[in-house]
This record gives C-alpha cells, structure tokens and sequence, in this order.
C-alpha cells in the first residue's frame, strides 16, 4: 500500500484520481496494488492532508461543485504545496501544477521537495524536465528514488517507456513527430482550405488554442518535447532556448505554401527532430514537408506521432493522444504501475 | 552469465546470433547481461554443444560458408534438437526453428522439453502460441520460469511488450491491423495497377512471396498472428482454424475492386482483428475498404502495424517491420534483455 500526494488538481490532477478511483479493483487485482491518497494541494483550489486517507470519489464531486479544498474533510488545510509535501508523509508525489517553461517553477521545487523528503515522484510537467532533467534524475539516483515523467511528451501514449523496454538494446539515432496537437489541427485545417488566421481561430473557438497562441504556434512547446527527448532519451543536456535553437513556428505558413505541397503530393507537418550528428545530440524544430507515404504524414488533427529511427528495427512509428484529461493522467497510472514494480522488484517478491 | 542455446539456426537464429556478437558490449555494459553459447542444433545443418562456450563470430562465418556444424569445435556433435536441449546445460533455450501451423511442431516439443528441464525460453515461432498459448504459458508458470514470444508478431517491433508494459492497466477492446507483409505488398503494387496476378509474381520475384502463397494470400499466416494476440492478450483460447473462423484473403480481390475503393478515398488492406463481443474473444481476418484517414491506411509495402483501442487512451497505433532476419532476431534479444530483468529481480540485485 502507497500513501500518494497529488500536487496540482487541475485537469491532468483530476484525470488522475478519476483514473485511481475507476481503476482501483485492476489495480489491486491485476497488478497487487493499493493506495491511499493522503494529500491534495492546488494554487488555486487550496489543500487538504489526512493519513487515514482522503475519499476519491467525494473529493473529485467536491471539485466538480468548485468547492474549496481548505474545507473538505480532512486533518490539515491551507497549506501550500511544499508544506503539504513536507507533511503528508506520502510515499509518492505525483506533480502536476502548471508548466512555465521558462523557469520550470514551483514545479521544480515541488520535485525537489519531495526527493528530498525520501519521495517517489511522478510529473506531468515539462518544465522541470526540459531545464533541469540530468540534476533531478541525478538527485533521485543519489537517494535510491524513482522519478517518472511519461506524460511530459505525448501524455499516457507509450513513448518513454517504449524506448525504455520495448526498445532496450536498440541504438536510437533519431527521434522525430508531430509533438503538439494545436498546430497540427490548424496545418490540418489549412490543408482543407483558409488562411493561416482563419484556421487558428476555428482551433481557438473549439478550445484547441490558447487567446495567445505563442507557445504552440511559435513552436515552443514542440521545442520543450524535443528537449526532454534529447536529454532522457540520448542523454543530452540542451536547454530548450528558442534564440539559440532552430525553433520555427507555423506563423509563416500561408494557404499557397500548403498548396503548393499538396500539388507535389506533400503535407506540411511541424515536426519536431532529435538527431545524433557528429557525436552531438542536435534538436529542431520546423514546418516540413512530408511526403504520403510517410507514416507521419497522415496523422491529422490533434493527433501525435513519433518515429524511432534504430539500428536494428529501422523506423518504428507509434501514434496516440498528445494531450487530454483521461490520456494525461493515465501517464500517472502507468508511470505508478512502473514505479511499483520497480518497488516489488527492490523488495524481492 | 547465462548459458543459452539456440535451436533452428536459418535466418532467425543467425540474426540473434550476429546481435549477441555485434551488441555482446552494449548488453555487458548497459544492462549487466553477460551470456555464454553452449549449443547449436538445427535440423539441416547440425549440432554442437560446448559447455565452455562456442565462438559466435566463428560460428557465423562457419554457417556462411555452407559447413555442417557437426564439423565447428566442440564437445559434442550430431544430437538432435531435443538431445541437445537434454545435454546442453542451458538457462535459457532460443527456439527458432520451422514453423508449422498445423502441428505446431517440432517447436511445442522443444519448448516443453527446455520447460521440463528448468530452462527459460525465448520463441520466435508462431505455431506454439497459436495453438497451445495456455498450456505452454501455465507449465512455464508452474516451474517458475520465463516464457517469451515477442517475435511471434510483427517481428521485433513492440507490441506484446507494449501491452505488457506500456499500456499496464488499459483496458484493451480491441486489436485490428496489417499483419501480414507479402499480402500488403500485393494489394500495394494492385494500387498502382495491375492485376491480383501480376502483383502476385512480382511478390514472388522479390521474394516476398513463396512460390506456394497460400499461408499469406489465403490469409491463414494472418489468422495466426490474431489468435495468438487473442490468446496471450485477451486470454481467449482459440484454433487458429480457417474453416470454422472468419478467414478471407486476397485472391478474390481484382484491379476493379482496387480502383472502387480507391475513388471512395479508401484502400484495400488485409486486417487481422481481435475484439470482445458480449464478452466473448471475436477473430477474423479479411480484406477491408479502409478509409485514407485511418493510420493503417498510409502502411504500404511490407510493412505491418496495429491499432489497440483502449478504455483511456483512445486509439494507439504502432508501426515498424513485420519479419526480416534482424528485426526477428532483435525480438529474441529483446526478450532476453526483459528475462534478464525478470531474473535480476528475483535475485533482489
């Protein structure tokens, strides 16, 4: 049995706990594992701490019903995250408070928080992974910690972990995909017609774009993947900096280019690319066009996808969700199914 | 260090053996796997077995020329499959050899006799799994040992290590994809014109088909692969029997069909598909019209891939090779580097 604390109960919180709640009998029956969530806290939402265990199911209608958290039953209220994580006592810390990518803060704190407490920790957020992936993996190693970011790139589709065991052994040379939902909804949109600025705000009435755009549409997020790809999968340490990086958003693109590649039987695609060039690790990120039969070609709309280039496979595609309540914190659920068996294994069961 | 022997030394067992020599540094260093070849046996070209350990480059440069193993250094020669499984001392067995869809064998014999000798297995080989996937499953359960197949679909790309690992606590409903390479050549090269027949020599000039096609373009090869997903991942027991399942191939599919489809925006694919249905494990295999938005669409050539839909993620479509003397051989590695781990853990390391 695992006392968790959940950091952040915005939607990819909320996801998770559904997901605990839902999958609880699998979770016990498949997978020989239980939890007690002993800790929430959010910026906004306030907090609550009880080591006898906090009731999911009531604590997600309370939620639902917009009600504080400071008032739900429980020990402790109205801390803020790091006292929360000081005193919960879980066992594990799954972080999920909002992503600034330019100072990966207070998530980074929270991480550290928690190892330093003698915590597992799951994240969801890029952040502290793009900047700072090689000291926080360092630091967990150091106290015999796991930490575990599956949804950082692509939420719950398997990614991480597939290059983790279904690819072991393999040498990877590149990576290289669709990394963010929004701007491959607008490029999908233009190829059915309209204008750069038509399609973006058909993407922001449906809820796909932000009011301001940027950080999908100038390509930074895709760039933040790409980084945490570059520094967990090949062991890199780029710091994702658009000024010094190629980072070209989708800004650019009007509706004649997107014809013009149509009529020589291309798609433009925003892909995000890590590669091994001289012995160094190289990241970008740019509008391509890719030809038909590229497998990357025909993932439309919000839709995700990565091509492994390996030595021994060749090119192994995996497409799935790249964002979402349900496939986000489903990386949680996977991530705390890897960590208990890391666990089992420790323990020699 | 294990002790390892490979029984079937064609294509297959080559391709491991060449990535146990070529990756030997990789295993040794990354993942703390050290293994020593104690045994050799295949049924056209002989056996040796050597407790002190044979040299696989020699090896395979003795196999290259045409030599009978009977001749390669060693301590013992001439024994067949099962002799050499009983004398060889193995911890784990690589069984590689023919497949027979029908009986299953010599396959299910030599793993049955590495089980009952204590010995892990690795199996590339469909026939084992298609037809006696839980009794095989069980006995190696029983004696507490490891059991592996990755190879016996799609070759070494991940998939029933993906659903093992990397979709742990998803609820699968459904498995449907391109499983099959020489059909998805055909009815590719049908796409760009031509007739069944034509498109069937050409095959046959690549050597993608065999002169008798039947097991691909009758679509039994396909009906295989589904029932062993239906047996392993569904927990399902079902025959791979094209009489009483549905079992369609392609020999019914003309230019005009093609050409149909194709104005409808659709192509003609070979789908395999495993589902519930009122709670009971559906197969068939047929040829489908598959609209140009769906991933499987975009897979032409050899390639395969397969669509899991699950519970929280929606649709996850993975792509890569189908067979080939590496990509095989890599599944054997793979399993033995997810053994590796399995064993590691027992051990409390």
């Amino acid at each position: 049995m695992y006392k968790i604390a959940i950091i952040g109960f915005g939607v990819v919180g909320q996801g998770f706990a559904g997901l605990l709640e839902s999958k609880a009998e699998v979770l016990r029956k498949e997978h020989g594992l239980e939890i007690r969530l002993v800790a929430i806290a959010d910026s906004q939402k306030g907090s609550v701490v009880d080591p006898e265990g906090i009731e999911i199911a009531e604590l997600l209608a309370w939620a639902r019903d917009g009600k504080s958290l400071n008032l739900f039953p429980g020990k402790e209220h109205g801390l803020d995250a790091v006292a929360t994580i000081e005193r919960c006592g879980a066992d594990i810390v799954f972080e999920a408070s909002w992503t600034d990518i330019k100072t990966a803060e207070p998530a980074t704190t929270h991480i550290r928080r928690a190892l330093a407490q003698g915590m597992h920790v799951v994240t969801t957020n890029k952040g502290p992974l793009a900047l700072h992936a090689h000291k926080l993996l360092a630091e967990a190693k150091d106290r015999g910690l796991e930490l575990r970011f599956e949804g950082t790139v692509m939420s719950g589709t398997p990614l991480l972990n597939l290059a983790r065991y279904c690819l072991a052994g393999c040498q990877i040379s590149e990576i290289r995909g669709i990394l963010n939902g929004t701007t491959n909804f607008i490029l999908t949109q233009m190829s059915e017609g309209g204008s750069y600025g038509e399609a973006l705000k058909t993407a922001q009435d449906l809820g796909y774009a932000e009011a301001v755009p940027d950080a999908d549409v100038l390509g930074w997020d895709a760039l933040a993947k790409v980084c945490i790809l570059a520094n967990t999968v090949f062991g890199a340490e780029i710091t994702p900096d658009p000024k010094t990086l190629t980072c070209v958003g989708i800004t650019g693109i009007s509706a004649e280019d997107i014809e013009a590649a149509r009529k020589a039987g291309q798609v433009y695609k925003l892909i995000g690319r890590v590669w091994r060039e001289d012995g160094r690790v190289q990241v970008s990120v740019s509008p391509q066009r890719v030809p038909q039969e590229d497998p990357l070609a025909g993932v439309s709309g919000a839709g995700n996808a990565l091509t492994f280039t390996t030595d021994v496979l060749g090119e192994v595609t995996i497409k799935g969700p790249g964002a979402g309540k349900i496939p986000t914190g489903y990386a949680m659920l996977v991530d705390l199914l890897d960590i208990h068996r890391a666990l089992t294994c420790r323990k020699g069961d």
